[in-house]
């Protein structure tokens, strides 16, 4: 392929950003921070979000959709949520153009049609979301409300990255209404599970389950629940979040409901999320030098055919066997792609797919037919093998689990290399700034502490592990008392 | 169910609001012209999304998705494009709030947070569509690009109704690229007949295929096709519109392939979209005054068993049979309900589901068990039947061809009923005011003739059906010559 290839080793960012483009998957778009979401690209959004929607269905939501816009006055209600938002709103304050006078051919805003009341574009929907439960919600038999929303939404951000943080971004967010705490707290936790089990199982990412500390809380949660992963340059990438927002929505929009026992009381809410973010984390967890590497589960096509000839004759029989052999792998629930194109050599095709990161690749020639065999190459590995016709189906169906489950294993080992106990304010200093991962260490609790140590070495707390051992110890800042060590990192 | 009852024949457009109320589709929303599409109409909305898309993905078609924004300067440079949709523009001039000085715990827009450019909110997408296909395309080879975008979009209305015609709502708009004319206008047109397969067989909706007037064209296009149903008030609703675009945003965007034969030339283009006024037409044509029908292939739920029973013996004794009969219907492909609240009697049970549009309820109680029998009714012509139990499942399931297509065969033969020929004014008139149906009429071919019919009569071209029969005749208002009938009619 004509790309300029950057290694992972020599600028992680560079790369990133240079994969991103080569294997078509998002470009820049002409609207500041702004992304266009390729089809290759779009190919795999798809996948995760149809898996996602089978979980959330599985675990009872429905979908439905609620507007774009939020008026102002709903938005400001709860005071945290919309203080922590106000800086990042797009505001749409007019609703019409007309010609310019001054300028034949071009438009500007009809100041005759100023909004009386602006509206945000919103950055996520709790405030219009629970001004409408307040409607539907009277009875403890109108609850639970467990819905679901794939949606837009949009973050004003000054600087900006391709799937990582744009201004504009695809996502679901999960809204549930509930009639008690433990109902509510019950389905942040469930919802995180979720967000694991996709992540590790389909992503064949692993990831750390926590609690967000008060500073990283989401604006407007009494808890955020969230999951973390490590991508290759050591740094932490939030996966997605899971809140227990208590009755802080109920009380700013008033909604009550009477229980069995005829009492009022306010109804308990939370709200989940996971976004086009993923397809950052999915790339830079398992990608190479060489391009995007994909996990079976979320590959848009999960076997290309490349048929190697010289002659008309060749392409012909070769074809032939590879249609078979398409069709044979297609019965098996497989996406396959036979690139039979007459316009490019087989190396250049070798070396698009590995671009595009297809699991498998089957290189197939009259030689291999006459020895009735084919080659088959991991994508993950790089490894190829010559196997025999007649066992090549199940060959290579069976390692679809096989390159999913290495994926997975390669991530963790990796996290487990890169992951340190450090027990003083040296040892966590090389951690961060050297050693390059996630460092374990004690923390005295305090929002201050977690301050100061971002501002001396930009790691911030990830989360407080949901499987936090409990172990007396001392702060690696303040030398102050801890029971149990805390994820630090630097994050995107 | 305690709600209003509203006849068709008494208003029907009260009859209409009242039903997408209380079927729990959608309701407005605290933004003005904005809805709120609840969790049953986001059901029906998805099973459209999901057929949609397959049949895009067969006529080869990818998702890609593009920036909800489009800077002024991009969106104006198409002219009639821009003037079609200025004056419904919603606009984002501002990026961020801040606290409101005088009013404590309020927020306002930041005046230091202008844009230097505004944005506007999509009304449709082909400026930036185009703004990105110019970078994409250089030769022949990248050529044709065939891509869909499932997306939301804003146009300013200040009269709305649920579905039919709200300032946010959901579409898809597929966006294509081609080296010739002949091949954009094939593609306009196949995805005209896509479209038209989706409205008869799976929304039973008979349309007409045909080719919109000049006056009724889209603002940019040089040809407008459209898909136009009957309502039950006899009035024309667009269901669907496929557009060729010829050059003009080519031009606009000065986008420029070149040939196989090495000439530089602009780039042919379509676009063609459906939205969620897809649900306003299937609500309309088939619902009746005791709630929804649905056709099968589009009901969330297919079958509702509704246990009888006065004891707990009973019911469990029900329960069994009737799980047993859901797993084997679920075996068939059908979703199938088991309403075994306790709190609900069975004529509530039985009114809520008729309300829904569920195709088919099986009533079953202790005699049907002494009988080996089940009482099945069918939503469209609610008409019962006992059928015994070991041939229910199979005849079931038939059940669900026998009622779409018996839904499409009765929207047909309504729509025939009110189609009638105009052979002179008198005639014309009597069909849109008192018979109120569709007017089969010569017309002279003028914009201005169309223009003045509109003013008197409220009816308008719908369109120039495709299957035209050639027929020389007289225009009904002026009486100049003529070659075939149009379609007019009073529409959505």
């Amino acid at each position: 392929m004509a790309f300029e290839k950057v290694k992972r080793s020599e600028n992680y960012s560079e790369w990133y950003n240079n994969l991103v483009k080569n294997a078509d998957l998002a470009e820049h778009s002409a609207v500041k921070g702004c992304m266009v979401i390729k089809p290759y690209g779009y190919a795999i959004w798809e996948k995760m979000q149809q898996q996602l929607d089978r979980m959330f269905k599985e675990t009872g939501h429905s979908n439905a959709y609620f507007p774009l816009f939020v008026p102002k006055s709903l938005f400001e209600k709860e005071e945290k949520n919309a203080e922590g938002f106000a800086k990042e709103c797009a505001v749409v304050t007019h609703y019409r153009l007309k010609n310019d006078p001054d300028h034949p051919g071009k438009l500007m805003v009809d100041p005759n049609s100023k909004l009386e009341e602006e509206l945000i574009v919103r950055p996520t929907s709790e405030a219009i979301i629970w001004n409408t439960y307040k409607n539907w919600i009277q009875s403890y038999r109108d609850l639970p409300i467990l819905i679901n929303q794939w949606a837009n939404v949009v973050r004003w951000e000054m600087r900006t990255r391709l799937f990582l943080r744009t201004a504009e971004f695809l996502w679901q967010e999960g809204h549930t209404a509930h009639a008690t705490k433990e109902e509510a707290i019950a389905e942040t936790v469930q919802m995180l599970e979720v967000y694991a089990d996709f992540a590790e199982n389909h992503m064949a990412v692993p990831v750390i389950k926590g609690v967000k500390s008060e500073n990283e809380r989401f604006a407007g949660a009494d808890d955020t629940y969230c999951i973390e992963g490590m991508m290759q340059d050591g740094k932490a990438l939030q996966m997605g979040t899971s809140h227990f927002l208590g009755q802080n929505f109920a009380k700013a929009f008033d909604v009550k409901f009477q229980s069995k026992e005829g009492k009022l009381d306010f109804v308990w809410a939370t709200s989940w999320g996971v976004s086009t973010r993923l397809m950052g984390a999915l790339i830079m967890v398992h990608s190479d030098d060489e391009g995007l590497v994909l996990p079976p589960k979320l590959a848009p096509i999960h076997v290309v055919i490349v048929p190697v000839y010289k002659s008309d004759e060749e392409l012909a029989k070769v074809s032939e066997k590879a249609l078979e052999i398409k069709k044979a792998l297609e019965l098996h629930g497989l996406t396959v792609k036979f690139d039979c194109r007459d316009t490019y050599k087989p190396g250049f095709k070798f070396a698009e797919w590995e671009l595009k990161g297809v699991p498998v690749r089957i290189a197939l020639g009259p030689r291999d037919l006459d020895n009735q065999t084919a080659e088959v190459a991991r994508r993950d590995t790089k490894t190829k093998e010559t196997i025999a016709l007649d066992s090549l189906v199940p060959h290579v169906a069976g390692l679809m689990d096989t390159i999913q489950n290495d994926l997975f294993a390669k991530a963790a080992a990796f996290r487990a290399d890169k992951t340190f106990e450090a027990n003083n304010w040296e040892e966590f200093l090389d951690i961060i700034n050297n050693k390059e991962g996630f460092a374990m260490a004690h923390w005295d609790g305090t929002g201050e502490t977690e301050e100061k140590i971002k501002e001396m070495t930009k790691a911030t707390i990830r989360c407080i592990p949901l499987d936090m051992k409990q172990e007396s110890g001392n702060c690696v800042l303040t030398g102050k008392p801890s029971v149990g060590r805390v994820v630090f990192a630097k994050a995107y």
